[in-house]
């Protein structure tokens, strides 16, 4: 029995929509029945059509989708919401009210207050919610943080984030291009641009990797692209919990880099190196040992790894078995609430309303940092 | 309208079935329906209940299921066969007869006699037919072949592939593996060892990619682990028929690689390299100029690595993805042939009964090569 | 006629003494004809004889030392200082009042006030000083530069530099190890640690390379050895003069590391990767074009390399071939001033006193930044 | 007292002249007193002049040059010869008459009787005699000969040899280029083109690495560059005496490459891969374990590496810390001679003439192979 899906965005052409949708397919667990796939009616439905949805499920806007799908008996279980950041809260507060749980991309919203408005209303309905930070489904990112859990680094002391891209070098949102548009765009994207784009990943990563949580940050926003609204390149120093230190760099005016998230963790005992692009592999260096190079599906993976793979090792794994990972944990979370069964249970690593809050606490306060001028921020509340 | 897959062999637990499945099921164009999926018929059952097929489509061999579905208003279109080698013919020819389309895993036969055979009944049929060389598969394979064919490498004078495994260097087939048990063993696998397994995979695209045909070979096979009945190392010089040279180095006791597929192509004006493991980037270097990386999804990708892709630059696709576009080329020509139209002007890459013949003509040529001291052995006929 | 050479310090075991002395060797430039090698007297005359220095001109001390020197028809015309940084300004100084020019190896010295008292004493001397900051010798250090200086880059926005190291992950000082005992002693290397020991170099490499000037910085210093004395661990946020951004991180507890500088310039038309483990190519990446990689010798090398290159490329030239070039280059200097011409139109890039005190006012502002919890500090006088 | 050191050949822009010159230089050992410098005896002199060679040693031939030089009481101890490949034989032979000890560029000579006939008389003569097969000298390749020597691959099974260049992609030698030129004319380079000039580096390396002997080999050579003499491609089948097989692809041809010379050998036990284009680091894979990758100057590095090593890890060596290698062995081995001792007792790895016959038997053999068809002969006498 598949789990019954609906989406809110991700019409014909968006991007991360059809990521979404590979991702919930590639294990055959999920379904998509319903959708309001855009903010135009007619689009929308046309959407629907080209998806395979019913003509009875496809939905002019997400309030009316509720409604309808609540009402059913078989109504969605779940809803993937998609669309620009803006517009997160009001579609996942309303699904939340009616009872069906969300996936919602990242971040989590455009504001604090609306991202702790959910987490109460999560905390209140018991319901379940998934924020796609998609890069910890890959197999080595979980086998990093399997063997620093394991304590395979000592005690860590620093740790550096990187993710550096091209896409926005030049004024690209003043030429129509619609995925640069909305993200540049303080109304639609909230305060962080390349901060909350893709410094989200790099901060979400540097906690899930480390297990360690930041303490305080020192932020310096930049926006390089004459007349751009939002930072295009972020540095920032991270002071952890336990004295570790470390720094994000994220910035989308890096030229020659395509989607380059790079993370190195430094322990006493070891060292571990993490590359997006080639992410089937893991350096990994003993304390006066020679560097190894484990691999997804070789005799050093985990079972965090394994678990977390469809095929041996050498046959590539991507971007799209990530995501879908997320979806297949997300899943049994599903079906074990469905049992009645508490999903901590699992020791499943799907990233919750809580990374979600604190994703966009991340984002408001480097953002405070950067205009004071670049100074030390507290993030504990 | 989705396209009605059936499947023979590939039953839980085997690694190639499952391959197939996800391949058929990311871009949504097929449904599964029917499966005789083990030569045991409880297992077979099993097998089908836990992949959702129905109790009446589920069969206790090929030949049931043929006769079943051909008679079904709502019988499947086409039949994946994913068995051991020695178990494509039967069954290849049985569909064909029947009517069905066939996808066939490679290499396509075990005896060059059954491979002519079938060859032979698609003329007859006009029916539709791949061999999975997944390889040819990949973006940026795809995009090497381009290249070649737009002539940006002048005039081809080398091609060398390889295909290193460690994964046999030890006596595996006598320790219960199945996956090791069926390829080493005469009986299933046919004459090739790893050349059946790998080398076919190398000789196909050395001519998928340059265009080239091999028009003679000199092999070098060896069987280094004791006992062993199949070759586990093959050396292999070609000529080709423009004149260039080229070799092949397919091992699979090549100690410290998990799926070393590489092809590097050098003509007069540039050359290319493509590393499977690192699949998204293609090195391509201009006589007298700097090295460059095109990327898949980046500036340089071309028509036929786009058409193969999902996701931006820097998003990595891997394995599943490029044995995916093989099922979804299939399917546009599925759907052409249905409409009645020629799946020539497709322009797809989709292997055929005709690369099917040729790589076990290789497997073939090259062990009769290598028993008689390592000559030169003509492909022409 | 080979340029007569003294050293003060570098005796047998020493790291960078035999260092310089190779460097000094390799064009058949100089000639080693005295020297101070050792504080203690047996010490020095057994380095002496080892080097084949004669007898008269091994000198107990380095006073003796420029008297003797300076008093001979026949004496140097340069010494180099290889020394602890603690002991780089009373030699110089007394070399400089001798007449005699000097190379001195970084950081120039562990104070500011001493720094700017030689370079005081230089520019009323008029006498050539090289600081050899030996990273800018690479042939693709400077390729990087000459690039810049053509605009290649457009107009630069993000400095990246990193220099990590293992070393001194654990607590070497204590084990009695010569190189990590003065290196971690404030009284010998002065208030910084790893900041001096290779932050210093990163930074001068950060300027050289770009071209620009850094205006402002902010650090974090750690030591996170217990009971280390100094900084092990240095992360630098920098300003530069154009608006630029950038950051530097220095570490000698970064495990798996052994000597892993690496400086990446982000411009608004193109970027630039070197890393000095694998230094003879250089990535580069034009916006919105595929990456190259730049060799030494390669085609695209320009005459800053290739008049610092001895070999073609392909033929890996390393770090000792580098220092030599700032030797080779200190040589045509010294030429330049007996001849009476200016060394300004010889158009050389040896690092002289100027950067020297640039690199110690950089490790006082920031040991200064971090005392103060990191803040940002202005490098303006 | 540094060894005496003569040269033939390597004027004034000689290539290999001066990289002898450096090695020589390098660590001290040699002093160059003596030369005939060039066929013409003005330019003779004036290299001699710019070298600083006293003008009553600079010589207008070798044979003078002998002459003169074994009548001396200061007369040199060894000469280099770095003459093309047919001006070898002629003056190493006159030397060793006079007495001299004889440092040879490779191949040895471009016949194998000429190659015979040195040998017969260094066995006669009892002299020294290296052959500068200079990749030997690399720390990381003496490293994997000492692994392999130890065991710690266990039982080899394939050898993969490479060795591609660009350069002589098109026509070269006709444009007046002189590399090009005699390296391409059968009258100065001998019966191979590229199979002398890095074929038989490769075959040397094959040899040098595995501790193994070629027993038999079949090859295959190709001009593609119309009008082209000598060979500028090569493929060669490997047979060794214990069984293992093996490849050696020889190009100059391959665009892309500079001096891309790769050895990889594989055991039943483990792996090692060496690139010459980052010399310092060998990848190690055991079997069923992570790959390594051991450094120069690593926690890796045995006593071969190490004793072959200037500086610590991370700081790279190259071509011309390798070529001096096999001077400063050489200087020992000319030193024990001296005393009487015997060379043997050093253990030190240079290249004899024995491996000088070698080599041009491998060239002789390899040519006939082709020439035949491609078939299998035998290195066996």
């Amino acid at each position: 029995m598949k789990i019954r899906l609906g989406m809110v965005g991700g019409g014909t052409g968006a991007f991360i929509g059809e990521v979404h949708r590979i991702a919930a397919r590639l294990d055959d667990r999920y379904e998509l029945v319903a959708g309001a796939f855009n903010s135009d009616a007619d689009r929308a439905r046309q959407s629907a059509e080209a998806l395979g949805i019913k003509s009875d499920r496809a939905y002019a806007n997400f309030s009316e989708m509720a409604g309808a799908e609540c009402a059913r008996a078989d109504g969605i279980d779940v809803v993937a919401i998609v669309t620009p950041n803006n517009l997160h809260h009001a579609p996942a507060k309303c699904f939340l009210k009616a009872g069906i749980h969300v996936i919602c991309d990242k971040p989590l919203t455009s504001s604090l207050d609306d991202a702790l408005d959910l987490k109460r209303l999560v905390d209140e309905t018991g319901l379940l919610f998934a924020v796609t930070y998609n890069y910890s489904g890959y197999p080595m990112v979980r086998q990093a943080r399997e063997m620093i859990r394991n304590g395979d680094l000592g005690t860590l002391r620093v740790v550096q984030v990187e993710y550096p891209q091209e896409w926005l070098s030049t004024d690209l949102e003043s030429t129509g291009q619609k995925q640069a548009a909305w993200r540049m765009d303080p109304a639609q994207a909230g305060p962080g641009g390349s901060l909350g784009d893709i410094g989200t990943h790099a901060f979400h990563l540097a906690e899930f990797i480390t297990g360690l949580e930041v303490k305080s940050l020192l932020a310096e926003l930049n926006a390089f692209v004459a007349g751009r609204l939002l930072d295009d390149n972020a540095q920032i120093m991270l002071r952890f919990a336990n004295g570790a230190r470390g720094s994000i760099w994220a910035s989308q005016v890096a030229v020659g880099h395509e989607n380059g998230l790079r993370v190195r963790v430094y322990g006493d005992q070891a060292s571990l190196e993490w590359f997006q692009e080639q992410p089937n592999q893991l350096k990994f260096c003993r304390l006066g040992a020679t560097a190894q190079f484990l691999t997804r599906g070789g005799v050093a993976a985990g079972s965090a790894a394994n678990s977390a793979s469809r095929t041996p090792g050498g046959h590539p794994e991507g971007f799209l078995e990530a995501f879908a990972n997320l979806y297949r944990d997300f899943a049994d979370q599903i079906e074990a609430f469905k049992k009645g069964k508490s999903i901590n249970d699992l020791g499943l690593s799907v990233p919750s309303v809580t990374e979600g809050v604190k994703g966009v606490q991340f984002v408001e306060k480097a953002v405070a940092s950067s205009e004071n001028g670049g100074v030390w921020l507290s993030l504990e509340s």
